[in-house]
């Protein structure tokens, strides 16, 4: 059984989550937190109290006639409290415990400006105010839920020994050529210093133009190669002006990198890791699932089960294409060998060929990035991507390429001057070893994991095109 | 015993750390890493190989006269290796077990230039080569250092029911008016929109001037107003062209937050926290901690020991000035009522006089942000800030200011514009509550731990006015 005795900090003082567990009854105890709602009963009002430790709130009793009552005309729905009282069995069937208020100190009041009134609000409008949808049932849950994952995603790699990287932010590299990248910079914004008719960016901070990362991989792969595992959980940047559901100038990853590792070594580890992170959530999260389960996405529980006990299907990517030109289905981007894999490809392969969680390997050369490593075939790379049903692909990852002049020579095919990556050349060039790693977006997982269908909705204060607010 | 089967994923292969505790040998095994000496014996060559799971190596035992030894030309210090054999208890005292090698794979080899040779090198030099330095032993022990304190630092929290936020790096506040931000921006470098002889900052990819954040306090409010105890982990930025051992453009901070808590409260938590990452240190990097205390900072566990140890002293602002002036200490800064305190204050305060950890609190207002609890006296403020010796200032914190109009007060005195903080202060018109918090500087921490000096020495790729390289 968990105490009451609270955190020596907050004395006698326990979370609503560990009163809600208790087996009996300690007599007394103070609850603080937020009036969820407000109930007239007969003779007594019922409060709702969240203090946010769980998405149950714990039912407070105050009796109108006795002196505490004197309260009530103070308390509404948002206002902060704390109440000391008797802990007793709840006659009502909705809850076992409530608290009968002998003391209600009120903290902090409302007035009828509050925005979050006792009714569901739309989705975009809790966006605009994001400083206070942490307070509904529904943020509450999500940042629970991403909270948990997020620890349990230290908690499975530092069990298995990786070594987590704090890979910088600001950076002077463009990781994959790929993603825009935003400027970082100190310079006099509208009078910058000149040079040759261009801005002399020595003068910068940094002594040269610098921006934010769109990857931990290239300086992850620097501490693999003298660590073995290691793993990057840290923000990354895009400066696209995609303004859709899934895309965000901001986000999480999280990127392993293994020394001594191939492709199928990569594989496994995505499986289990994957594997880990839905089980943590099955478990550690049901009250928040069982909640998203009922109003946001119907069958999400089975299914996230479903996944966990999946066995996880390979294919290569040329099987892939043979699959999806042999179905007979009619895609909106036409399948052949050589194109890029579109979310209905993805989606059709996972949901309709396997029924389940897919790692497609082995992908043309021109399709991905420089780093991976060049298959024997000398057409293809050894990538793979994990497919899910409802989403498509989810992890994205490849065995790197060792091989010092194949990589310079794909950098040159690439467009990348190897000149400007000589410290990742330098790897190759000492003490060079086969490895392999891949990246998760957090937010992308936790999107899956909670059935909420926009990146805005699982991340505290989302940056996109146009916001920066909070 | 830990197993040698080794992670799934890299079949058969375990990490050194594993081998070098077994109890008794489990006869053949293999082993993956980078060589670091090569000596010769009588008739064999004795590698030490180093995976960067610990800060020992495994001795190998190549036999030069047998196959095997037919790959000793092309090892040398730095080459990756892989090596099966049996493992035999070492007949040197050195050492508990050898490996004898059978097989030796060598993935990659080295060549004359590579910059690690078997030598101590200087600091600065191995800062010029931070792509590299990872794989000597004074930094593979920093570097384990810092992973398991940062788990530790999750743990702790995690342990406790505080909700991990990940606040903001790209925003559009200036968080307390204090340090020099970095702007991010997509805009035309050299020719930016001009609006009436201005930037055109809306028409930038947010819509309006950004930078990277200086602090996460100010959004975790908003989540500790929410799920009550919260933290936050994450990098943070200073646009300071100060070129000291102590600052860097990029650190990470940890930041909780409490609601319900006053500073005694908050002075608590900080206690427990710091104690509870030391025994971390003392208990799961002891191995690290006597490399330190051999070639970096001599007494350092004894130290750490003591700190854990120690009770934390208190005294107001007030009183430690008294103090200060009536030591008879001639400071090079003077003392006065009023005076901040310089970092001779700071470590006199606790090497002489209180001769342990000390939270200084109730500092003069003008000398603190605005946030921070006006106390009842009108002059002071409710903040804290723990001095440890030999440092100074290590956490800073306070109570924040919960009433709405007080808070208002405080800002404009501060020059600071209400409206651009709307949503700030909207915490503190609906449903306020009192609450604490304080912030540690993780880098700050790992010097105090590690004993290292440097900053730079204590981030894997650290940022400084003119330099973001690699």
């Amino acid at each position: 059984m968990m105490t009451l005795a609270g955190n020596k900090w907050r004395q006698g003082c326990p979370r609503i989550r560990e009163i809600l567990a208790l087996e009996a009854s300690p007599g007394s105890v103070t609850v603080a937190g937020w009036v969820r709602t407000v109930r007239q009963g007969k003779g007594v009002a019922f409060l709702a109290v969240n203090d946010g430790s769980c998405l149950a709130s714990l039912q407070v009793v105050v009796d109108a006639a006795a002196p505490v009552g004197a309260v009530l005309p103070r308390i509404g729905t948002g206002s902060c409290v704390a109440i000391s009282g008797c802990l007793v069995v709840s006659p009502g069937a909705e809850q076992r415990w409530e608290l009968q208020a002998a003391k209600v100190v009120v903290f902090g009041p409302v007035d009828e400006g509050y925005p979050l009134q006792k009714k569901r609000h739309g989705l975009e409008f809790l966006r605009e105010i994001a400083h206070l949808r942490p307070r509904t049932n529904l943020f509450g849950a999500v940042f629970r839920v991403r909270s948990r994952l997020a620890f349990a995603v230290h908690r499975f790699f530092q069990e298995r020994g990786f070594l987590l990287v704090h890979t910088p932010i600001i950076t002077a590299n463009d990781c994959e050529g790929a993603g825009e990248m935003f400027r970082v910079t100190t310079l006099d914004p509208f009078h910058p210093p000149a040079e040759n008719g261009q801005v002399a960016w020595r003068e910068d901070f940094f002594g040269e133009k610098a921006g934010l990362t769109v990857s931990g991989q290239l300086e992850g792969e620097l501490f693999a190669m003298a660590f073995t595992d290691i793993y990057t959980f840290g923000p990354t940047f895009r400066a696209e002006n995609s303004n859709t559901s899934r895309h965000a100038a901001e986000f999480w990853m999280i990127e392993p990198e293994m020394a001594f590792a191939d492709l199928a070594a990569d594989c496994a580890l995505a499986e289990e890791f994957f594997r880990a992170l839905i089980h943590c959530a099955l478990e550690e999260c049901s009250e928040e699932l069982a909640f998203f389960e009922q109003f946001v996405a119907p069958g999400l529980v089975a299914r996230l089960a479903s996944v966990a006990q999946a066995s996880f299907a390979h294919m290569t990517y040329g099987e892939a294409i043979e699959r999806l030109q042999g179905s007979g289905r009619a895609f909106t981007f036409p399948v052949a060998w050589g194109c890029d894999l579109q979310s209905e490809h993805e989606r059709f392969l996972s949901e309709q060929i396997v029924n389940g969680p897919l790692f497609v390997t082995d992908y043309p050369a021109e399709l991905k990035a420089f780093y991976m490593r060049l298959n024997d075939d000398g057409r293809t790379v050894a990538a793979m991507d994990l497919l899910v049903p409802r989403v498509g692909e989810i992890i994205g990852g490849s065995q790197r390429e060792e091989r010092l002049e194949v990589l310079e020579r794909r950098m040159r095919a690439c467009g990348i001057a190897p000149e400007g990556l000589a410290w990742y050349l330098d790897t190759r060039r000492w003490g060079s070893c086969p490895h392999a790693g891949f990246g998760l977006g957090f937010e992308r997982f936790l999107m899956y994991v909670t059935g909420m269908e926009n990146i805005r909705d699982v991340i505290p204060f989302p940056r996109t095109p146009g916001n920066a607010r909070f």
